[in-house]
């Protein structure tokens, strides 16, 4: 298992890991298969989505912002109830596809971590499923 | 595979199904590896969020509610139509990390299967990913 | 790896994929095991939900309409922000069980490609998991 730091800077965005993610799969040696990314935060997420322009990252935050309101009545007392919705709506980990070494990634994709209570230094699990 | 049930109590609720994973791994005998959680149903799904307030559980059902409403001129008859949307949203399986033959969740991470159509009795099937 | 084909018919649908998964684990050979489900797209998903009543999908397509509107203020200037929000939520992959060498669904589940951003012929892609 390979541990990587995730710095936000936002209460709620989203952060291009593209770069940090294919430099740890290439420490992994594995050639072809499967790798886990794992958030083991609950305010936060991982998705994938477009990475060339990144106004979509910030169109999706913002789309989760008017989805689930800062402010609802939310029974949770921690200021942070729309952050877990969030990340649930997001999803807490996601398998990414190797091949010849490196993520296998279609051409406008690329991976994020949403964050939803920031800004904090988050961590990311990445874990080989087959090579 | 090891099927689990699952009682749910309520149409539309997040119950904590962390304790019955966990000692499901421990009857697979995994050291270290991945397990995959399937929900079989098409009204309910899973998510890993925030276990030690029971508040949050009850604030993701309640946002569902808010965010896909129990009546809005769906065209499926069964009167169940939201809970299917509500399922798509959370999504049908989860991947879970495993270290030292125990579920390796974040500090305050738990498995929630969303009911979203009982109460009733469901099931949740574990299989063994990489070990 | 096996590359499916989808073709896709209007600019927002839910496309019932099961059929062509079912054909191609079939050729993967695999007995017990689990495959990965890849959407390489950014503005298009995949989802596990309903296939007895195709009136499920539609529903969970006009939610999706209804969640995440054509025109809300998006910063992205190439007319399918809302493709983007709504592949997020819905996810870009699955991984799915296999048994007795076939899918190993729930009686009422079906796999289906989010399509939001078409018509377009689109790209499914599937990789064994285990087996």
């Amino acid at each position: 298992m390979i541990e990587l730091e995730v710095q936000t800077n936002k209460r709620s965005e989203l952060v291009d890991v593209t770069a940090i993610l294919a430099e740890a799969v290439a420490r992994l040696e594995i050639k072809e298969g499967l790798v886990h990314v794992w958030c083991p935060h609950t305010t936060a997420g991982i998705t994938v989505n477009e990475a060339a322009d990144p106004d979509v990252a910030a169109d999706i935050a913002d789309s989760l912002e008017r989805i689930v309101p800062r402010d609802a009545g939310y029974r949770h007392r921690e200021g942070n109830a729309d952050g877990h919705v969030k990340a649930s709506l997001l999803g807490s980990s996601v398998v990414l596809p190797v091949e010849a070494g490196s993520l296998a990634l279609g051409t406008w994709q690329g991976v994020f971590f949403g964050e939803f209570d920031g800004p904090r230094r988050r961590r990311l699990q990445l874990r080989v499923v087959s090579s």
